[in-house]
């Protein structure tokens, strides 16, 4: 796949996840109408939508539509949304500007910030448990060891996957530890770890999502769940350089706010050189591990690519 | 039912549910050990258990065991707990006390207040999406016009259901609507559909997941519906009137502090005469809905009359 098809292949599902999280989310006249504005401000604030195309991505590679992943990709969009309002917070990282706009709390008070990241926490349970057009019962077969489990199983499986990667021994944990590590020398195991959950944890579970839903084979799991580790890690220590060298401009956020803040980076720690040779060695190993899907695997293979050569 | 059985149901029933409570959440030695602390110290914090006493209270009237519904009754514990903390927040409603004790993030900060709200409210997933030995298949049958729904199917629903009900359209929807009329005149509509969401929706659905996990039939799911909405908005009333002649001791929090804050409440807009007979009237309906269990129902029956009689 050459930059420019991949560059197709991220807008068109940019746009798929767009359209289901519009559908999804209760609309701006839906009461209390104030929420839904701001649940729909940071929503809408022009993310990439990583997470949520990788859940398709890799119901594709899995010989799934990417159709049948759409309600449980707008779920992680909604639970990472969450995350970044509430990690915005004074109380938290105090950040004003999230992709160039202002952060939900600036725009709407605190108050209003800290209920829009529960709105959109439960969100994503609502819609991870409806009858949803996109979220059909899995087809026949497949499933790797689970063969003949029945769709609501697989849904049940689905949210506890994703509830586990989002909780105080995930997402959540990360952010416990990031916090109490402020203005705290920590060493690289310690990074590593508040990497692998604060946001490692909810890349790897769209992975397994993704196959999941596609009723992917055991050895097909256990490739996307490599891959999900690696690009996860990967793609927090591009983060860190790309932080550390970036611009208000190219990333929309204070650029060195980290520095500023002295969190903790992988730069920091190792260098810029080395951290970048580090991300391009988790790159090259997601890569490899998704060769087995063949050319189903190749907007995968892509995407490893794409987030250790991003410039933003 | 007499007050002391009532008084002893009660009990039993807290033990019940704190036993689960304990059993479902992690423990402090898991990590990072500081948010488990933190959501313990505010989980076990003395709460009476009131929703999750609903749910087993239903479950047991339409036929079922308590154990089956214990999963989903820590479940609910979880979420209203979150919500407490989070309605504690300085952003929110700035409360020091809660139940006798600091409030959450008194002791541990905002941040880590925050983080276990979030966790919380993970955690009731985790545990409604898990295998759980409390939280059985549904028994064959039954499930009023759901005859020969599956058990992941039934969970499914109960997921729906709860998650429906604690979300911006729900319990966090009143939480918005308070926080936007802090300080303003409200009329009556405006308070009823306040109560209805900040704290009925949850109530509420407490009576219909007993319900659900029990395969409670049609009619039977429909009078623990008018119950739920009944006992939910006295509940409320009695917590106003409670607020206004309450002390510090018999509440645990300042007596007043809604008063202080002009937060709009029952006796304020009809007076505290008034706001009992309407107490007592809705009490006077759940009773009456629940009539149709016979005997099963006369610890329901027993808690809306303790509902409006209780003094802190």
């Amino acid at each position: 796949m050459t930059p420019e098809e991949l560059g197709q292949y991220l807008e068109a599902r940019r746009l798929l996840v767009d359209e289901a999280l519009d559908r999804y989310l209760p609309g701006t006249g839906d009461n209390p109408k104030e929420i839904h504005e701001a649940v729909r401000y940071s929503v809408f604030a022009g993310g990439k939508r990583l997470r949520p195309i990788l859940i398709l991505a890799a119901a594709e590679a899995a010989g799934g539509q990417a159709e049948q992943a759409l309600g449980a990709a707008a779920a992680i969009e909604m639970i990472h949304t969450y995350s970044l309002i509430h990690d915005d917070l004074p109380a938290m990282d105090d950040d004003e500007f999230r992709r160039g706009r202002l952060t939900c709390h600036k725009v709407y008070g605190e108050a209003m910030a800290i209920l829009a990241g529960d709105a959109l926490l439960t969100q994503a349970f609502i819609l991870l448990s409806a009858e949803i057009p996109s979220y059909p019962p899995l087809r026949k077969g497949g499933w790797g060891d689970l063969e003949g489990v029945r769709g609501s199983e697989a849904r049940l499986m689905v949210i506890q996957e994703i509830s586990q990667a989002a909780g105080s021994k995930g997402m959540v944990g990360g952010q416990v530890v990031d916090i109490l590590h402020e203005d705290r020398e920590v060493d690289l195991p310690t990074l590593q770890y508040l990497h692998a959950h604060k946001t490692g944890a909810l890349i790897r579970v769209c992975l397994r999502v993704g196959g999941l839903l596609a009723s992917a084979a055991s050895e097909q799991m256990e490739a996307l769940t490599i891959y999900g580790e690696r690009i996860g890690l990967a793609f927090q220590i591009v983060d860190d350089i790309l932080d550390l060298e970036g611009s208000l401009e190219a990333l929309g956020k204070q650029a060195g706010s980290d520095l500023r803040k002295k969190k903790a980076t992988f730069p920091a720690l190792l260098g810029i050189e080395e951290s970048r040779r580090w991300a391009n060695r988790l790159a090259s190993e997601a890569k490899q591990a998704v060769s087995i899907f063949g050319d189903r695997g190749a907007a995968l293979a892509a995407i490893a690519e794409f987030v250790v050569t991003r410039r933003g």
